[in-house]
């Protein structure tokens, strides 16, 4: 394809999705395809000659939009939000066409200094302890998810652990996410040595049992050696307490690693951070502006405080990637800091964001999303058939019919059925709960009074 | 952003891309940045109000263009290849602007059956083992990278192995690359427990010294349960034989890994398949479109012969994301199959470059840079000062001056000071050696001849 064919096929995308933005508010949220369906319309084999774009784009609408389950609609109240803006889209754009690598300082300097440069950015504008700046022994990186990014906190942890005697121990409570238990398998840590720790009435991690346990079995031999809280779990947006976590972290010689996926992006709001309260005493903190921060996926900020560790653990260095920058040590190569060795330009579209949308812009939208948790919030609490399952400290708000089990699990069935809006359901106490997140780009009030209507309904 | 507003501004970027595609022939390849100079550039806080789109535009030219080593000039012969193409970018596009998650089959059905689909057909242009497709036990799945795909690879033969007696132990060739050791270190089986398998004089794995070492180690007690070989050797692209390492895995019950991240895409044409000959013998691979096949980074794809072992290791499933479909049986959830929870629509773009280049564009491709590195192995060899330092089976040719390793270092300095041309180095016999990557999407022979010449002067 050449360039001109590039500007004239570029544009027609650019106007595909432009369309899209336009016209998703009124497609069935939830894709309507059955398995196999969307397989069953695409030929066996590949094309032996290039064919025409004009046939791609069209199977793009014909076959694969019906399969899209529509993360983008303003509709969309299921897990959690995988928001996305106009300049995230092209700030990603940007990286796709310039298409470098950033897995050393002079395979392109400006995608490792501007992710530098734009996650200091974020320290600032989340109000997050200095010690995640890159101008001290810590500092950030950009990774896929906040899975990654837990796996690479507890590689920094076990690495600090080295030589210590008793058997590797890590503690999470009972609603951390999927993600840390993967992680300790995958690091051969074991999942058997993983703790699940108790929560208390809003499900939030309780520090007591909590160092009981780390008391208990470090007095068994054990080595307690990582613990991870969260800000904002994924089935109910339960807070941990940071403070009381992190101080018996300290006692016990513990890497403190904070997973606020979610929560994390409210920070830019002084009036949210007291939910964040403690996190100077963490070693390792993520967020994800591609959840809540209006930037598409992947991005998962990742600070450590003392990157040592962390570049002990994922460091190689082979002959065919020598060169004199990072002999002088006076760069930053990423390609340490992660598990992968390429890296792509993922900064450009943080940087875009931000600075399209400015912090008090950020600001803006996060609130009025709160505001619409709290408003969908207090209609389930005027309404004498529902009842709330949980706190509602942000954009989350949990939720059930009075009605038990099986009245619960027939509403998402059918509001997700009519098209008009999608929402999941997790368990809490045993009940199956509702869950209505709230946070995709241009989700206004009518689109949260609709799913209410639809609920309703239903 | 409205979407109007995106029409307008997507038109810009899209120009800013095509005409960057027009230049950048012209710009130095390596960028001339010194360490710091993009971040002194940049302001130290962030915008409070959001900013025009113009002036991010501008900073994109005054800022990061200059810190831009350009992995996409035809004049880049560094490294290995990460060529993009138009069809590939504007894929890559509409997946940011669907904005969706593919964790699961039911948050875009087409995400994982397009996947699916075209991974299938990877198997069939590449003439890869029918087991490697999705309708028997096994199946390929789109992982970030190969450094990804050795760690996933090496999980589920640790699963695998699990209850065998002895020290978990590894085999990679010396000439393996550093993501295997990473592997190693990460999923905690210890880099001492990886051994260097010695090498031929084409530096491909020695099989005589993989059995050997296997065998005193079984008779030590050790468990030899994982072995890695390698299409393409970062290095000097050496070649690895296939069957008999397959077959030393079959007698030992050790899993066998085929890494083919750069070479496995000249298997587009038959006349190159001969460097897979036994790949029928392998219980995973992958091959890396994002290096040779036109598609922009990240896309390695990543096949397993039975998947049990691997899903296994990876699987996962919190109550929030249950659901019909996973519980059916019917669908894939490809969250299971990979580190992080969270996935891109990464398959568009792979679907975009199949069908707009066709079988037969993409080997055309190949073929001509096959072609030119072999002509460039031709001048190398006529010369008198110059040599080859290792065969060149396909698109790299290693070599070096005569002189000894001071000239050779002065070389690529002078090179890519020039800016007419990048090219990077290695060790091979302990000598420092010249590498000649071609691969670009848009290299041409007035490229290559022009590199060759800006050696000679240098």
């Amino acid at each position: 394809m050449t360039p001109g064919e590039f500007r004239r096929r570029g544009r027609e995308v650019i106007d595909w999705i432009a369309d899209n933005m336009e016209w998703v508010e009124e497609l069935p949220v939830l894709s309507r395809v059955e398995p196999g369906e969307v397989r069953r319309r695409l030929p066996p084999s590949p094309p032996g000659r290039g064919e025409p774009f004009e046939a791609v784009l069209r199977d793009l609408d014909e076959i694969i939009l019906p399969g899209i389950t529509h993360w983008q609609s303003p509709n969309f109240f299921a897990y959690f939000p995988t928001n996305a803006s106009g300049p995230a889209i092209l700030g990603d754009l940007v990286s796709s066409g310039l298409g470098v690598q950033g897995m050393l300082w002079p395979t392109s300097p400006a995608c490792t200094e501007l992710e530098t440069h734009v996650l200091d950015w974020m320290v600032e504008i989340l109000g997050l302890p200095d010690r995640f700046r890159s101008s001290g022994r810590g500092g950030g990186v950009i990774q896929d998810t906040a899975s990654s990014a837990a796996l690479c906190a507890l590689l920094a942890a076990r690495e600090r652990a080295r030589g210590r005697s008793g058997t590797l121990t890590a503690y999470a409570s009972e609603e951390a996410h999927s993600s840390i238990e993967k992680a300790v398998g995958i690091a051969g840590v074991g999942t058997a040595n993983l703790r699940r720790v108790g929560v208390d009435e809003t499900r939030a991690l309780d520090p007591a049992d909590l160092e009981r346990r780390i008391e208990a079995e470090e007095a068994e031999g054990r080595a307690p050696f990582f613990v991870t809280a969260t800000v904002g779990t994924t089935s109910s947006n339960a807070m941990d307490p940071l403070r009381a976590v992190g101080e018996i972290c300290r006692r016990h010689d513990a890497w403190f690693h904070v997973d606020a996926a979610m929560s994390g992006t409210a920070a830019l709001c002084p009036e949210f951070r007291h939910h964040q309260d403690g996190l100077e005493l963490a070693d390792s903190y993520c967020v994800n502006p591609h959840k809540w921060m209006f930037t598409n996926f992947d991005c998962d900020c990742f600070f450590v405080a003392d990157r040592a560790p962390l570049l002990r653990a994922l460091s190689i260095l082979p002959e065919y990637l020598r060169n004199r920058a990072t002999e002088s040590g006076a760069v930053i190569d990423y390609h340490d800091w992660q598990v992968p060795l390429g890296r792509r330009f993922r900064a450009l579209k943080l940087w875009f964001v931000i600075r399209h949308y400015g912090v008090e812009g950020l600001r803006y939208h996060v609130r009025r999303h709160v505001e619409l948790a709290r408003g969908f919030a207090a209609r389930v609490e005027a309404h004498p058939d529902f009842e709330l399952a949980a706190p509602v400290p942000l954009n989350l708000v949990c939720f059930r019919h009075r009605d038990g089990d099986e009245k619960n699990r027939a509403i998402p069935d059918r509001v997700n059925a009519s098209g008009k809006a999608f929402l999941t359901h997790t368990k809490l106490d045993g009940r199956f709960t509702l869950r209505m997140s709230i946070g995709q780009t241009w989700t206004e009030e009518r689109h949260v009074e609709g799913a209410w209507r639809a609920i309703l309904e239903a």
